[in-house]
């Protein structure tokens, strides 16, 4: 029953001063708004569609821009986890590991990531009822960690498209642990560009809306100064110049859904 | 802009006395909640899943009783018409004729509800894209009438289950005609009991807090006093016992929607 | 196990030369492959996306050519009907009377269409699965009518898609009632134009094929000497001049299929 | 045009002799019917349902006794790589390595397949459009490597289910590369039994037959001689017994189809 914490970032860094001047102004609206923050950046986009989608820093230089921006300024960072390799390093460099949907189900991957003791952010796959992420957060949990967040961010409806269905929520809340809408990936249209992902931004401040009048505990969604130009996922980012208002709105649904939950 | 309307109802037409103790006590609590309501019951249930499906009074005594309830009661009232030639006889009857889901692209019977003058509320198909009602709406205004209302009850999502995707209201919102969110029926699992339609009737809320957060006109609830010895459609209907809290929490998202409202 | 029935027209009925053509030509070609042939046309289509859309005919002339056909060719000729009163006159005209996938559900239609004592071909809804149809075939046998048949044309698959899934054919068959693979429909792309539906032309004999290995009773195929210009369903339709060789085709397999049958 | 080649094996590794025993009777089985013949089992399931499903001998003990059957038996073997370090090793003791359908579009797994030489079986994701593939098929040819195979396992289909869709393969044809039907992991019904998948093995041999029929270069069927005991898939397996009849009727469809190809 926390105020929403808003997960939000660049999708893919870029370069420091980028990371910084976002996660600078995020950290900003959140504090005026009452709401928490989490700056959330990917280091490597190691499943872009095509090969000639550009991939980020990699592991070495983004931990480094991560680390950086922790420290600095003091707000909680996010990355998306690939391998299990990763996962001791970035959790020296981070405070959440994010499980990509894709790999919501590789034993290895959940494991390492529960064992470094750092908050685990599962994503639900494609492909996954959400009365089925039990059987995933059992995986980390038996590590001993049960530091977890657990996100909706869109089933495959279709072809080349995704549906955010909202009895995911409360059903992922049953587990008790904070349930996150991932607002920008669940309007994606995966492949629709044929060499990218479409997507369809005007529907982002509606799945948040929605989602947080059912009392979630954060909300997702990747900004940019200019998502056009963005090097990955620029077709469902909110601009950074709307971040604002879009936040305030959010906060006077989740002060009201706070205070009168839905129970399933 | 005006609060959220609630169509409420039992579903089928039982008995008289049944239809005006479900439309005085809703007429009731709407009122005390500040919100619109409709009275909205079946006299036909033409599409049972199963022969063995119980189907209501028939036309003729069924319209008796509606044009009963609202000549006593007062409220506006809404019934599903099947076929061209019933739509004139409920005209009569009632206020708003509603176009069946599996019906709404039979062009002779919303051209036969348009000429009426009725409100004419249609049901998108599970079958139906939300960018595609503007054809449906075509056919309706092709009459002359433009009092239309268009209603999200969910797309069909793999066999025996739908699923209701939040970008339909604020796609069908794009039209100018007021959107209703049936809560009930899209949580409905048809053909879920084998010759039955089962539900998940502890979602019907969630969707309708869910809607109602985006601004939509009116919500759509099916109730009973008893739901599981109801006629058809116990599954997923709504205790009557519980509506006066669900519309007093709903009007609380009504108030903070319409001061907010989403434009794609 | 008779050998493949093709069922074949040009979806909607334009003039009686056209549709006489057609059929002379597809009766030749079902004979000399050793198919049995039923030809297929509407009178009135009755959903089209758009009002727009070209209907047909309508019920009075179109019944008087599709009698013509069937008295002058001798061949079996099949229609779809829309409401209960069309079915009796229906009947008097053609031998099968077919049930549209929306109105699959329809209880009225289904019992008029039974007591007629023609044969009724009942299409899957798209919202439909297999194993429910049991549900509808129980309608139309407790008129005491025992002649039907059950076409699957494709399920929905996300908003403008269908899939067409080859388990429906062998489920249907365990009704015990011969099975019709509908190869053009099921590749239709619902609302894909806009303001009309789109098609993939190029996967019906893809699905005709596959269906046919199974061991169906009948396939369906629109066709037309020039399908960019029918009045409606033309980007699924198949040239009139490549029948021959795709019914060829398909015989070979029928024949391997009815001589080892698939059992669930 | 080569004959369709069988790929067949227990899912995951039990023993040694375990998986001679299938290999032999299944290289038997092929031979006779004049069908090729590659052996399949996985060394690890890598991404269980559940926490408690069984994962099979690990990576060293299992590519011991794959790479025994190949020497021994003379048999094409085919396996699963998790993560790109696995690639090298299992290349070592493999023919084919193959790209599980979550991780299809993990682009340094791919690389590093790719990199081996060996031939690479990508798995079409259950999230994916088979018209996206070339997009995937282009990072394994970016290393040089040519030696691709494609495999349909179904497509999500709602939640818990899958859909096998025919159009698929042709689709997938059309990059040249052999098209595999997976036959017993596309009737999988994921998470079905809450802590693991079910499974609709009545249908395996319906979809292998339809695939069969258009041309396809290989189908891949998971067998075991007691499906109820297998530590992994045993819903969806087909009885080792019937393996026989059930490839030499596939070949019958083979032949006819490699005769006359389809062509989109």
């Amino acid at each position: 029953d926390l105020p929403l914490t808003v997960i939000a970032g660049p999708c893919q860094l870029e370069t420091a001063e980028h990371a910084r001047m976002i996660a600078e102004q995020m950290a900003e609206i959140c504090a005026a708004a009452g709401a928490g923050y989490v700056f959330k950046a990917s280091y490597d986009k190691a499943n872009r569609t095509s090969l000639k989608g550009r991939r980020g820093p990699g592991v070495e230089e983004g931990l480094r821009i991560l680390d950086d921006i922790r420290s600095t300024l003091g707000v909680p960072v996010l990355t998306d986890v690939h391998t299990a390799e990763q996962c001791a390093p970035a959790a020296q460099a981070v405070d959440i590991l994010q499980i990509p949907a894709f790999l919501c189900r590789q034993t290895d991957l959940l494991l390492a990531a529960g064992n470094t003791g750092a908050v685990v952010n599962i994503k639900k796959g494609q492909f996954l009822a959400p009365w089925d992420m039990p059987n995933v957060v059992s995986k980390v949990e038996s590590t001993g960690n049960e530091r977890i967040l657990l996100t909706e961010r869109g089933t495959s409806f279709g072809y080349n498209a995704l549906v955010a269905d909202m009895r995911s929520l409360p059903t992922m809340m049953q587990t008790g642990y904070p349930v996150v809408m991932d607002a920008t990936h669940s309007v994606q249209q995966p492949g629709g560009l044929g060499g990218a992902s479409g997507g369809q931004r005007e529907f982002a401040p509606v799945m948040a809306r929605a989602a947080v009048a059912l009392g979630i505990g954060a909300v997702f969604i990747e900004t940019h100064e200019d998502p056009d130009t963005a090097p990955s996922d620029g077709p469902n980012m909110i601009p950074l110049s709307q971040m604002r208002a879009l936040i305030d709105g959010l906060m006077d649904f989740d002060r009201l859904a706070k205070a009168s939950p839905i129970r399933l």
